[in-house]
């Protein structure tokens, strides 16, 4: 299902999608407004040039509260972080992901917060999608012209997953209400143990 | 070689020691003057109640920050991660660290790691102590009455690490400005060489 056909009922929103990194923390701001997507902005936040891993968290901090302050999300949207290739690379990413998480806390907006998995089924339909793939899927949704910065496509691709799972929920609300009785895991009993 | 036994000339510091951590964060801060080293204050930042991750590390940089206004710290000392025991807990553990670093950078104060192994050193003077022997020797270090959280304990210990580090460079500096030559590894050749 591509992430373009949201559901008319989607409430407006601004997202705000983080891809926190150390050395490059990608963003990108998408609409939501009905069945509507629209890009607003993206780009990144540079720290490879600062030494000092303390001043290199206040920039990527400062970077973010900027966005926020331009384009006045109503949430942001990150990848869930289940692996990582050592402890070392996951306190380094943790680091960078705690100030954006702290900007976000500091604004009051919510967080939002999906699986790899669950980003590229939204976005290419496929959990198992490239880089590429994925890169090509983001322009292509949000009729960008030119090449995207893979950081920044991470990030417009969790904000685009965040609308795409709003409509879902939209969806299934309109389904609890109406005819369609929506049927939850715990509530279900096999026949004969009722 | 006891933390308490510094060099006379070991210039004056205040020093705040962390120990981050998603559930309790702990601090600790101890002046350190001449061969004097005494305790200021010390406490615990405890974030369980708090459900939502991004408020948990707003209550953790607040709460740091906080502990700066009140004592005003030179340094900020905390310790250097090498192992985690999987990606979950070096991730959350470095979304603490993060806003940690992130309240030094904001006050511009310098920030100064050491390894578990040298802080035990410092402490302890033995770089396998248990965390008893740890709260134990911190507890006598600084005349403190009663005990110690363990928490608290690690961050003050970070802090005693500093000043003992400072007193060991200082001795180094009056080493190198008379009589003793200090030999470095790399200048070093065997006399065959030479």
């Amino acid at each position: 299902m591509p992430a373009k056909r949201l559901a008319a009922n989607t409430p407006s929103e601004r997202i705000l999608g983080i891809d926190p990194g150390s050395l490059t923390t990608g963003w990108g701001v998408v609409d939501v407004s009905g069945n509507q997507l629209s890009h607003v902005a993206h780009g990144t936040i540079a720290t490879a040039a600062v030494q000092n891993q303390a001043q290199r968290l206040g920039r990527i901090f400062h970077g973010i509260q900027d966005v926020m302050r331009r384009y006045s999300p109503n949430v942001m949207s990150l990848e869930k972080v289940f692996f990582a290739r050592n402890a070392q690379s996951a306190l380094k990413l943790g680091q960078a992901r705690g100030v954006a998480l702290l900007a976000a806390a500091e604004r009051a907006i919510a967080v939002s917060e999906y699986s790899a998995n669950e980003i590229k089924i939204a976005v290419v339909g496929y959990g198992h999608a490239t880089k590429p793939q994925m890169q090509k899927m983001v322009t292509a949704l949000l009729c960008l012209n030119g090449e995207l910065r893979a950081d920044a496509a991470d990030a417009v691709a969790a904000a685009i997953c965040h609308a795409h799972r709003q409509a879902f929920q939209s969806r299934l609300a309109q389904a609890a209400g109406g005819r369609v009785k929506v049927v939850r895991w715990r509530d279900y009993r096999p026949a004969a143990q009722k």
